[in-house]
Formats: structure tokens, C-alpha cells, sequence
């Protein structure tokens, strides 16, 4: 029998819960955090419910009414103040003094005789008068027979509801079980702007190696362009055994540099620096610089090895050996990676292996390192990301980590579930009107919203998309438009795709001369439209917090299948920005796009003022659907800044 | 750190699992149970995984291997074989010799060299050499250089594929956590044929009350009929305090005879029969006269009093007191049912309630009943069902409970999740093509599959639709082969359905004169259309065990708004019946019928036979589309069963 007998709502669903509470739902600071479950209880009575929530490193819990919103589902809403983990649970009961006086209304107003029920409310009013003393005086006047009419009066009066809403009768509660929890990180896990390049092409001479000193030298070009995180491939020494050359070729000629992500040499591993790229002092001064700039470095994790990485010699034990002694290099048969050794996570000395991988992040944290790209992580165990992410974020909470796991679904999902702050997306292939839609609805809409930040990148080293490939400017430019207005967090392999470069290994989503086996020279000086539309864009993302949530985007019906069109708001509609997209880089489009009047709570007479944010352009709209047209040539995209006129308030 | 560090298979979402496992998932003997479960790894090595299973009451597992479907899920099945408890885990690892044999083929197949594949190719053979000898033999060999070619042969066998197969190199297992619960209940819990009647309206002759001896000899015409079970409303003394009249009126003239579901007077309770209706021993042979006839009796269990009900005496304590020592009546303000009073749940003496309720099932089950059709559950706490059904299973493990609770969606799948068998659904409003198969694709295909059993009513006692209402002969057959043939388990409210009674209370969806409130007189000798078509459905259901499952059923496409039609198998296509249903009672309707191809195996040459069950009529399709008309005024529904011509399989 259970020990709770008496309590009679029952509550189901509670959300967000990730797996059932295994893992936290996340959020960052200043998110609102909408808690919903599911409750009901026998018979008509009334619930009343409300949800505790507290940070875990606080000994109160503060309190939210939950309301009814229909089909038993109830919610409730507090705000993610500040970083950390928050718990929270939900509790619900049948309120008898609320039941009474809707019943009472009820009755009172169909003129059934009250007088039972007025000697009913009275003793909820005695329960009440414990904190509320006049309301004694009121239970008393409720049982003198005289005053039964001015009695009913109070009660039907609004004054009543009041105090009804203010006493709830708290009895045989249910409560939700163990707390929920809600990670809650820094504005940046969700809001950031990413710029990547490879330190060694950074020098604004030609013909040599660059260095870190070299990438400060680009930092206010980058600062200026709106960027607030530059992400550089791995800068350790480069394997020189089975290195790389040009185009992936399996022999380096003398001379060439290697992929960077062929770890460790005899001149050190993962916490060592490539001595052709600077000195310890030179990373600590480009870390500095950066931050002057409000720029933060983010540095690749790579785990795996070169076969002159110092681990294989000190720790053979972490790799696979074979029947001959040779240590398995990485395969995905019959094709080998003959440069590259993947550890061996079934290793007996495992625990080893994991302390030592530990002690890289921590290591770099404490070169000044607060973002972690995470290169191929689900190539490595995942409960292996789920501890060593925890251990980091315990010292550090505000380190943040970005998967780069291009792969099936649910390894992706399950990544995000067990720490990773941001992902790597499927936004690089979706293209169509479509495709976008389903996409970003899925993101939003589905369940890994509670868990899965994406960030959205265009290209990468690894990936010249096929739209892309042999493509003119414009379809770079909406490529920028629709990563930087749809997600709050997008990047770019920037100086590629800053200047076209379209170029592909034919057949393949690969850039030709790739520079991830080559040093590249690029025209640092130089400025052109991209430059100047990622500087707009980015400043419309700074200026703007309805740009600064991927949550908060809700499509736009818009008639014609080329263009696409979304709004985003702030929770208070204190910021509304208005996006639209020509998908087609070829030719001009229009149509009619239709404001989503209840999201903007307008009422019949509509009175917008548009300006777009790129070009300054003013407009005034007064109809739902209004119309817009996009010369890819001139600009494929409108950022309206939408204010909404006051007497439409 | 995790203990498991070196298990790299990630396990998620297994199912069935109902609420994660908080309530166990349903099925009936012999029916199968798809296990499924999100598996996946780091990197490209293989997975094996199995599924464990036993009946709680065993001490040996069960095994069987998953399957990869695609997309990261997995699948096994077993067959739910006994009555009772079964239990259920997933294991999962890598299989680094499935891993190998895959890598080895790829790399063989491709000419790469893989005479260090054949050496660790040994170390795996030596180590299934543990439980097949002779593989020590064949490890001897792929040492052999000199076998080098003949080695490779024995790789690219098939016999090969079989040796990994039946050699899982287990290591490292990853296991799904606490075992998952699947509740397995008789046939009967998902397919039964329920006739509801009033005893006291069951004489042949008309002008007096019926008794149970009146009923015993009405056995005969129900079991040729085809219905396994007779369902009573409440047999139990009726109250004589606000007794109500004819048509619910609120004072009952002398003797009329009140509603049997105002239960109790000082002739007895909740143990007790009424008077009128026979002695115990007359109820015994009831129960008895009609298992010969292979019919269970059920029981209608209404937790409620009337005002004269013993308990309301020895037991105040039970009931809400108002503050002028009156007992508290049921009410849904401004009405007032002062013929009944609720308990009150809320009693301090709670557990004495519970435990007298308990007494009243297990007292009945004494007299011989297995079936209990329960009275508006939705209005007593779902926690005191989950503990009494959970009481009454433990001792009686073939007990049978039907909800009657038609609320709300989440109510209602709570109940069915605590432990009812089955539930009344919400079919009695779905009439168009659209609702229908809205509803049947969300039962069959929706999560609550795995705990709701829908029951479905055409019409009850306090139900005559509207689309009954004023309506000819057709509608009720046409609601009726839907009922019958959608849903393994349906009833009638026996003889106004068979009699075509289609008289409201003006604007309710209410009989007029309603039996509730006094006895009928029917010609229990008379049969019509729709007895001899009843008759004729149950058999075809009694006769095809495709018909006695819900969750088979596969919607067929039919260009016709008018017509539904869908098909039912078994798992191994031993038995299919095909339906069609023309929905519009007034007018003739035909159209096409596409045949599930796939779900029936079928190659591009079709040859079906198919007889009408109805009609005995044949046909053969040799065509994926084929041509079906039904008149409604001969008969509006085709059930077909299909035979599949032995070349075709």
C-alpha cells in the first residue's frame, strides 16, 4: 500500500528532463526555463501546482505557479540567472478551497441555496486567517445567517478570487520525485561567432611559415569583422614519420608541413607547441591580444598520434599492438591511415589514458585556453567525453566544448546529452527551402532542443560543399546569411570562404590544394563584399539579442519556394528581427511575406517600421502579408530590424 | 570514472518501456515482443548485441540476437509464451572478430596484403577453440605462410560467416541497466466479444422483474451469437433513498425501480444482490450455466453509495461531512446527485477504505467472476487502482478490469498504465474515414500501444450516439463490423443495438426512456438482420485469428471518402482478412483497393482468392488495385479472407 494514500493528483512528464533526468537540460544564462508536466486528479476537483527550482549551490528553493494550459499540461517558467546547475521539481494537490468557490460561483449564480457552502468557506477563511488575520472577521460574517446575501456578494466579488489565488489549501501533496536538473552556462555556449584559419598561413608576407605572432597581427582585422572566437587546428609538432604531402599524398616531399592533425614528434605532443609556429611566450601573447579584443582562442583537440608522438614510446600500452609488434594505425578497410594512431580505449591501463587526456585540456586551461574544439569525438568512447567533460567543467565551468561529429544522428545527439557545450551540424547540406525548415524546426522544435546547441558552419577544412563547388559570390553570401541569422553560434573556415575559393577535389566535397597539407598565402589586406557583409551581419548579431538565441526562430509563411523567411523576438518583443533569404543565387525573387501577428501580439490595425540592417532602407507595413524582392546581385537577404508601433500595442 | 571504462557501446531508449519502466509494457500469451534499442559505438567497429528475457517466475535467461535496422536502432522479438512476468535487458559490445572479418574481406577483396590479418585472425580462432575445437586446426593454418592463399579461401567462405556468427567475441559488455517488465495477460485481456444486458429486464415474459434465472435462459441465444462475455450493470440492492424515476427523473414514484448503479440499502452493499434478482445460489448458476457456454460473467464495479448504502452508517468516517453533520452528495455544479455519495478518499481512515474495497473484488472472485467492468475509475484515485488491481492480480492473475472512463486522453492512458486490461475508447465518436483512422494508427502505432487495450462500444447504457440517433438499420451494422473487426475486443449494449433503438432524449447523446431508470420488456425470441450479421462477424472472428488481434491492423488505400478499408495477419501471413467498410449508411459506394503488397510478400504476379465471409462469395484478384462496391442496404461491409496462391509466396 502505497504511503501516500491521500494524495490524489498524479503528475506525469515532467520537462525538460533529458533521458528521463540521466542527463541535465541545458540552458544558458538569462534563458527562460519552461517547466511542464503533465498532472490530473480524480473527479472535477481543482489542482493547484507549482514548481520549486533552486541553484544547486543554494540552500532556498524559490517557487512558480503553474497554469493550466489544456489537455492536462501544465507549465510554469522561471529565468537561468546565473551559471551553474539548477534542480528543480514540481508539486501539485487538489485544492479544496479553490474547488469550493468555483462550485460556489457556480451555484451562487444559478440561485441554488448557498447557505452550507458559505459555513464551508468559512472554515477555509479560518485555515486563510492564520496568515491573513481579517480574514477571521470574514468567516465570521460568513456564518451569521443575516448577512447571508452581502456574504455571497463577497464572494462573487474580484477581491474574493484574490484571496482565494493567495491561500492555497496545500494538502496531500504529490511531488514530482528526485529533482530535475538544468545546466545553465555562459552567455557564449550559445551565442558566438566563429573565424577559423591555420596559424601558419597568417603571416601578411608571402613565401614563409607563419607564426603566432603573425595571427596577432590579424586580430583587429578579425575583432573588426564581428568575430569573438578564432579557432586554430591543432598547433602542436607535426609527425614527421608517414607525414602527409600536398593533396593527402601518402609521401611528403622535404620540406612540406604536414597535416596538423597528425599529432607529435620528437619535438613533443599534445601539450607541446609546433616550434615553427612560436614559443610558449608567443601563444601566451596571442591568448592576451585576443582577449583585448574580446576574442577568445579555440583550441583543437585531436586525440590521436602521430607514430613519433612521444606516447607511443612511453605508453605503447595505450595503443593496439598486432600479432607482429607494429601498433594498428588507423584503417576504414581497405583504405589505411598509416600517419595517424588511434588510442586504444580498451586499454588495461585506461584509467591512465584518461587522466592523461585529462590533464591536455587542463593543461591548455591553464594557458588561458577556455574553448575546446573537439576534432572527430565520436571516434573516441563516449562515456569517455561524459567523465572528462565533467571533470573540466567541475575546476572550469566555463570551458566550452564544440563537437565535430559529422555523423548518424543519435551519436551526435548523445554527444551533446553527456557534456558537449555546441555540435558541428547537418545545416553544411541542407539547402532547400525544405530541407532548411525541417532542419531548423527539428532543432527547435524536437527533443534534443533541451540538450543539442548547434553551430552552424558553411564549410570547413574537410568540407567545400557541393553547392558550393565552381559557385559565384552569392551563394556564399546567403550560405553566411542564413548560418548567421539561424543559429546564434556560426563559423567559417574564414579566408576560403571570405574569398570564394569554390575549388573542389572533382567529385568530391574536399577542397583541391586543401591547405590542411600546405601552407597558404592569402591577401590578408584585402577587403571585399564578403568582408563587408560578415561585418554588417555581425554587428546586426551584436546590436540585436533577438539575434543571439537559435530557440526564439519561427518560419514565416512566404508563397514563393525561393525564399525563406523567419522572425526571431526576445521573450518581451523588446527586439524583433525579421529575416528573409533568397535561396536562389541566380535570379531575382519576390513575394509576399505574412507577419505572424499573435507571436508580435498585433492587433487588426498593423503598424510596422522596418529597417534593414544592412542597407539602412526604411519601410512602413501596414498589411499582414507584404511584399519583398531580392536581387541575389545586389543582396540575397533582408535583416529588418521590426519596431512595432505603440498604438499597436 | 566509470567502473566500465573500456565498455564502448552506448544503449538508449530500449523498449517496450512504459514511462522508462515505471509501469511494466502489456502483451498477451502468445503474442510477440519486439524488443528495440538505440545502440551504437565509437568509430566503425562492429556490434553485437542480444536481448535477455525470462519470466520473472524462471531462473534462466533467454537469448536472442538484435538486429541492426538502420539509423542506430535495433531489434529482437520473443514470444510472450505463459501468463505472467517477463523480463527483458539489452547487451551490447564490440565484436572485434566481426570487426576483423569484416576489415579482412574489404581488405582482401581489394588484393591489399593481409598476412598480418590472417595472424590476428588466429588469435581469434584460438579463442572460439575454447568451445569448437577444431578451429584450433584452422588458427594452425592461417599461421601457415606457406597456406597464405588457401587461408584467404577460408576467410571468403561462406562456412566463414558462420563461424563468426556463432562466435561473438563477447568482451567489455555494455548491459542496458535494470531489467524491464512485460506484463503478459490471458487471450482474453485483448480479444473478447462482450453483450451487455439488465438481469431485471431478461424475463421472456414480459410484465415482471427478471432474475438471474431469467438470464441463464437467455445463455443459449448469447453464445450462439457468438459473445464470450455477458456483462451486467450492478446487481446489487438499489437505493430507496432518492431513488430516481423514469427518464433520471429525481423522485421515483412507488415501485419503480431505480438506477443499479444508486447501490445499497438496508438489504445490503457492495456484497450483496438485490433481492429482485435471485439468491446467491442463483447467481452461482449464472456464473456456472454460462462458462459451459465458454461466456465469463463481468461485473460492473461502481465504488459509490446510496444514501442508505450500510456503509454511509458504519462508516461515516468514509464519506465528506458538511458542516451540518450531512453527508457530502456527488455534484458537478449547479447539478446535484443527491442519489449518490461519493467516497471520500481523503478519509483518514484511507487504508480501511482501500482494504474494504479490495474485499468486495476478492469476494466476487469467490463467487466465481473474472471480469470486472469498472465504473468511472477517472473519479477515484489513480494510485488506489494501481494498488487494488496490483492486490487482485497477485492472487488472481486471470482478473480481468475494464475502465469505463471516457475523459480525458492522459486520464484515461494513466488508468490503462496502473493496470486496467482494457479500456472504453473514444470510438464511439469516431465515424468519418479521416477520425477512424486517425484513432486506429494512434492506438496501434501511438506509445500507449504498449498498455492501453481498447474496447469498443458502438453505444452503452448512457451513450446513443449522435450518428445512432433517428437512424435506420444501416448505421448500427456499419458501426457494429467495425467495431468487431477493428478491435480484437468490442461490446454492445445488447438489445437496443440489436433492435435498432435510435430514440434520444432531444439534444443528449441519451436514450429516451433509458433502462437505467426501469425495466424493459424485450422479445428475447425474435432475431433480425442484425442478429444474424453478428452472428455471422463473431464467427468470422472466432474462426480467424487474425481478427483476434488489434495491433496488426494495416490501413489499405482506397480512393473513396467513403469506403475504409484495411487488412489484419497474422505474423507468419497463416492467416489475412481483408475489410472493407462503406461508411455512408444511404448510398451505394465503390472504389479501388490497393493490396499492401509488401506486407503480404507479394511478387509482381498477384493471385489472391479471396472469399466474403459474409457471403461466402469468391473472388480472385490478380491486380494490386481492385474493384469493391457496397450497397449498404445489402450489406455494407466486405470481411474477405485472403488466401495468397502458393506460387506467390
Amino acid at each position: 500500500m502505497s504511503k501516500d494514500g491521500q494524495s490524489r493528483v498524479v503528475i506525469e512528464n515532467v520537462q525538460p528532463a533529458v533521458d528521463g533526468g540521466r542527463y541535465p537540460a541545458k540552458r544558458t544564462v538569462g534563458e527562460r526555463v519552461d517547466v511542464t508536466a503533465n498532472l490530473f486528479g480524480d473527479g472535477h476537483d481543482h489542482i493547484r501546482a507549482r514548481v520549486s527550482f533552486r541553484k544547486a549551490s543554494s540552500a532556498e528553493w524559490s517557487q512558480a505557479w503553474m497554469t493550466d494550459r489544456g489537455n492536462d499540461e501544465w507549465a510554469a517558467s522561471f529565468y537561468a540567472e546565473e551559471e551553474g546547475s539548477y534542480l528543480f521539481f514540481v508539486e501539485a494537490w487538489i485544492d479544496h478551497f479553490e474547488t469550493w468557490y468555483d462550485g460556489f460561483r457556480k451555484k451562487a449564480l444559478a440561485g441554488v441555496d448557498v447557505k452550507l457552502e458559505l459555513l464551508e468557506g468559512a472554515i477555509f477563511l479560518d485555515g486563510a486567517s492564520a496568515t491573513e488575520a481579517s480574514l477571521s472577521a470574514m468567516a465570521t460574517r460568513f456564518r451569521d445567517p443575516a448577512r447571508y446575501k452581502e456574504s455571497i456578494g463577497v464572494v462573487l466579488s474580484a477581491e474574493f478570487a484574490a484571496i482565494v489565488e493567495r491561500h492555497p489549501a496545500v494538502q496531500f501533496v504529490t511531488t514530482s520525485g528526485d529533482p530535475l536538473r538544468v545546466l545553465v552556462e555562459g552567455r557564449r555556449a550559445l551565442y558566438s561567432t566563429w573565424y577559423e584559419l591555420f596559424p601558419r598561413s597568417s603571416a601578411l608576407e608571402g613565401g614563409r611559415h607563419g607564426t603566432f605572432l603573425d595571427t596577432v597581427k590579424l586580430l583587429p582585422r578579425i575583432a573588426t569583422m564581428g568575430f569573438d572566437v578564432l579557432y586554430l587546428p591543432p598547433i602542436h609538432p607535426i609527425g614527421k614519420v608517414n607525414r602527409k604531402g600536398k593533396n593527402n599524398s601518402v609521401t611528403a616531399k622535404a620540406g612540406e608541413p604536414g597535416s596538423p592533425w597528425a599529432i607529435g614528434s620528437d619535438e613533443g605532443g599534445h601539450k607541446a607547441l609546433h616550434p615553427e609556429l612560436g614559443t610558449l611566450a608567443d601563444f601566451h601573447k596571442l591568448v592576451t591580444e585576443a582577449r583585448k579584443l574580446q576574442i577568445a582562442i579555440a583550441m583543437d583537440i585531436a586525440f590521436q598520434c602521430a607514430p613519433d608522438h612521444p606516447y607511443v614510446k612511453d605508453h605503447p600500452d595505450w595503443f593496439r599492438q598486432r600479432p607482429d609488434g607494429s601498433i594498428q594505425y588507423a584503417e576504414n578497410p581497405p583504405k589505411k591511415y598509416q600517419d595517424i594512431y588511434p588510442f586504444n580505449f580498451e586499454s588495461a591501463d585506461w584509467k591512465g589514458l584518461w587522466e592523461e587526456l585529462r590533464s591536455v585540456f587542463l593543461y591548455w586551461v591553464e594557458q588561458g585556453v577556455t574553448i575546446f574544439r573537439v576534432d572527430n569525438p565520436h571516434t573516441k568512447p563516449i562515456r569517455f567525453w561524459e567523465w572528462v567533460i565533467g571533470e573540466i567543467r567541475s575546476k572550469h565551468p566555463e570551458v566550452i566544448f564544440l563537437s565535430e561529429a559529422f555523423t548518424r544522428p543519435k551519436v551526435m545527439a548523445s554527444l551533446a546529452k553527456v557534456g558537449f557545450t555546441q555540435s558541428y551540424t547537418y545545416f553544411t547540406w541542407r539547402n532547400t527551402k525544405q530541407e532548411i525548415m525541417e532542419y531548423m524546426n527539428e532543432l527547435v522544435h524536437g527533443p534534443s532542443r533541451n540538450y543539442f546547441r548547434p553551430n552552424f558552419w558553411p564549410n570547413t577544412p574537410d568540407i567545400l560543399p557541393y553547392h558550393l563547388q565552381h559557385q559565384g559570390e552569392n551563394i556564399f553570401i546567403i550560405r553566411a546569411a542564413l548560418a548567421a541569422t539561424m543559429s546564434a553560434s556560426y563559423g567559417i573556415y574564414g579566408p576560403p570562404f571570405e574569398f570564394f575559393e569554390n575549388q573542389p577535389v572533382e567529385g568530391k566535397e574536399e577542397y583541391v590544394n586543401s591547405e590542411k597539407y600546405e601552407i597558404k598565402h592569402y591577401d590578408w589586406k584585402r577587403t571585399n563584399r564578403m568582408t563587408d557583409l560578415l561585418t554588417m551581419i555581425n554587428r546586426a548579431r551584436r546590436e540585436h539579442p533577438a539575434l543571439q538565441s537559435t530557440w526564439n526562430l519561427q518560419f514565416c509563411p512566404i508563397e514563393n519556394p525561393h525564399l525563406l523567411a523567419f522572425i526571431k523576438t526576445t521573450d518581451d518583443l523588446s527586439d524583433v528581427i525579421l529575416v528573409v533569404v533568397n535561396l536562389d543565387p541566380h535570379t531575382p525573387q519576390s513575394g509576399y511575406v505574412q507577419v505572424p501577428r499573435s507571436r508580435l501580439k498585433l492587433s487588426d490595425k498593423i503598424n510596422l517600421k522596418l529597417t534593414d540592417l544592412m542597407t539602412q532602407e526604411h519601410y512602413t507595413w501596414t498589411q499582414e502579408w507584404n511584399y519583398v524582392e531580392l536581387n541575389p546581385y545586389k543582396l540575397p537577404f533582408h535583416v529588418f530590424h521590426v519596431r512595432i508601433h505603440e498604438s499597436q500595442m
